[in-house]
């Protein structure tokens, strides 16, 4: 119902078009973004000049055209100065990395997430990456803010984050206490914004992997529990109060397993970690592999090996796998579903199962439509999509967030 | 990554914007629309005159302030004049109506559906409806554009209509045919644009219904099949190619009975028609209830009078009824679930059960935000979210419509 904007949001709203598709599409030329933006060649030279005087963007000349001519200038993300700090809270690891615009991971940290340790006794490992980390970045960069991808439910993008009953957390105002960590470091007050990793990942895969140019997705991730980040017509589906997406609470079997939600027979209960565990508990036993993840990734890599118990619960899983996807094929006809987290392994093992699954239950129209595939940007899915939770109010408005 | 406006997009979007406003909220005050479209007076006026030469609206005093002072304008959607046809074709009846802009139903026709007929057989029918009401409109009226309501799948607004298996139809351009049968009574070549019962139910309660304010919400219809208009952010959900919102042929009973779309255990055979059919035999077999639609009312009526058995069927529709929606509940997050077609009566008949289901699938979080409504316009949430496909170019681009 809101009207249309003044000559100074138009303006806004080109500048951040036009940084936008620099972004996401890297080094264009000036051709190109007049083509792209249906915008005049005279509009797009002013806003480049606005861009670059920020220290957004920089123009040279393309590499090589191999044309005739006075080649069309080129505008290219300042990727090597302007940047977020994006953070990975997850149940047994904790990463963080410097993502420049442009998406490119400019430098990264990992370590093991002790067990049990809670949300709050995370910021310090965190903001330890980023003092690291901080010493090398050039002068003259530009700091544009944090984004954090955590494992769980959450409500707002800075609001109070209320985690699955696994990871015992409620409630806790993460992305405050590593903004105010670190605000004396990064001489900064840009708020760290915090998104669920499935959210997050779905984000990234949809601007730069395996979902670029679909405006209807669903990235399946899997760690402890299961859950989805979905983008229908091209929006990130948060529901009313931020918690949609829940699907690894879809019932699959009335009166199964009883999870940890309290309810039975839901979908994580049938393709969890714990689900695959199990019935290859042999494999699992193993001393090296008492997380979750690498549990769940031995089995698989035993099945692979030949190991009848671990071939057994990887079909298993695997047609439970296939039989959600069915479902919410029916209901979301999206074009593309990503198998994201330790789901990706499950995924290459059980292919065919899956296949098959969404064959006899999938109605034929949907099904056509959809392809499976799994993350291109792999684990840095996360990371590169809790930047661009960072990135999301500098290509709004350039200007704003560069002042 | 569309660049931002020219001028003349402006000035269409902010007419646009007005008569959008008036359309859903009636009768406005100049002042409240500069207050709700963020736009100065002086543009308000222009932008009133605009339309009102257009014959979209008109100015006047308001009915009654009781206030001192020069009361503002009010300004009113022309909805005498302004109409579009809308029709609605069921699997045991067919309905026509006239409806004026700002949502109100100025005439209507209704026809049993012999049994069996085809989509292309409907035409006659509902082209003989129009021409019927055809002859009282009034002198200057304008017409802006005609949109059907049917039960099944579709593809495009336009294009092929795809239904389910029940309904007998494939691939018919309903749309087309009824434009080109009208097009000489009605001296217009303006499109009759297509959508699916649920789907135009849920844009109804969703402008002027149960569903006002609510930018996620469900609506769930049931004829022969289940399925649901879902509204996701304020937008509905189409799916890639346009066949999303298929809740009936989500999976809730692994192996259970056999589904028309080849399928077992669809929520679709728990809560359609026929599933409340056989457990109450006795109720549905009697004579005057052939049809699917007034078989389940009379099991749901039969249960309100204490037939044993028709309590019974209504308590085991209840119960799976309760179970999908928690699923939905966990997935979309939505603010609204409104129960349209017979599963209003079942809903009504079985609440606790519902409620009960929901309590133990969903999440706590997305548990707590959700309302269970029936459609506040009933019926005629149908016709009216048909004409909203109708209205839908008008309110994009006033003037460009009325040309």
């Amino acid at each position: 119902m809101r009207a249309g904007p003044s000559q100074e949001e138009i303006r806004r709203q080109n500048l951040g078009a036009l940084l936008r598709y620099v972004h996401i599409h890297g080094a264009t030329s000036r051709a190109e973004l007049t083509t792209e933006l249906g915008l005049n060649r005279s509009t797009i030279g002013a806003l480049t000049a606005d861009l670059t005087a920020a220290g957004l963007v920089s123009e040279g000349a393309p590499r090589e055209t191999g044309r005739a001519g006075r080649p069309s200038l080129v505008v290219r993300p300042r990727s090597d100065l302007v940047y977020a700090y994006a953070y990975s809270v997850e149940v047994d690891r904790l990463r963080a990395a410097r993502v420049g615009l442009g998406g490119a991971i400019l430098d990264r940290r990992e370590a093991l997430r002790p067990p049990g340790i809670l949300a709050e006794e995370t910021v310090p490992q965190l903001a330890a990456f980023v003092k690291e980390m901080h010493q090398s970045v050039p002068a003259g960069s530009v700091y544009v803010g944090g984004g954090v991808a955590v494992c769980g439910i959450l409500r707002g993008e800075d609001g109070p984050v209320h985690v699955r009953p696994q990871t015992g957390w409620v409630d806790e105002p993460l992305g405050t206490a590593l903004a105010a960590a670190l605000a004396t470091e990064l001489e900064s007050d840009r708020p760290v914004l915090i998104g669920n990793a499935a959210d997050v990942s779905a984000l990234a895969e949809h601007a730069r992997g395996a979902g670029a140019g679909c405006d209807n997705l669903i990235y399946l991730h899997r760690d402890v529990g299961v859950d989805a980040g979905i983008i229908v017509g091209g929006r990130r589906l948060t529901g009313h109060g931020g918690y949609g997406g829940e699907v690894g609470h879809m019932v699959v079997r009335p009166g199964g397993r009883l999870c940890g939600c309290g309810s039975r027979g839901c979908w994580e209960t049938e393709i969890g970690e714990h689900a695959m565990l199990a019935p290859a508990a042999g494999v699992a036993r193993q001393p090296a592999t008492t997380d979750g993840r690498g549990a769940a990734l031995a089995v698989v890599d035993a099945a692979s090996r030949g190991d009848a118990s671990a071939q057994a619960a990887v079909r298993q899983v695997g047609d439970w796998l296939g039989f959600g996807v069915a479902n919410l094929v029916n209901i979301f006809n999206p074009e593309v579903v990503i198998f994201g987290g330790t789901l990706r392994d499950v995924y290459l093992a059980a292919a065919a199962r899956v296949r098959s699954r969404l064959n006899s239950m999938a109605l034929p129209a949907a099904r056509e439509q959809v392809r499976l595939r799994t993350p291109q940007l792999g684990e840095d899915a996360a990371l590169i999509g809790a930047a661009e939770l960072a990135f999301a109010h500098l290509l709004t408005d350039p200007l704003d967030a560069t002042n």
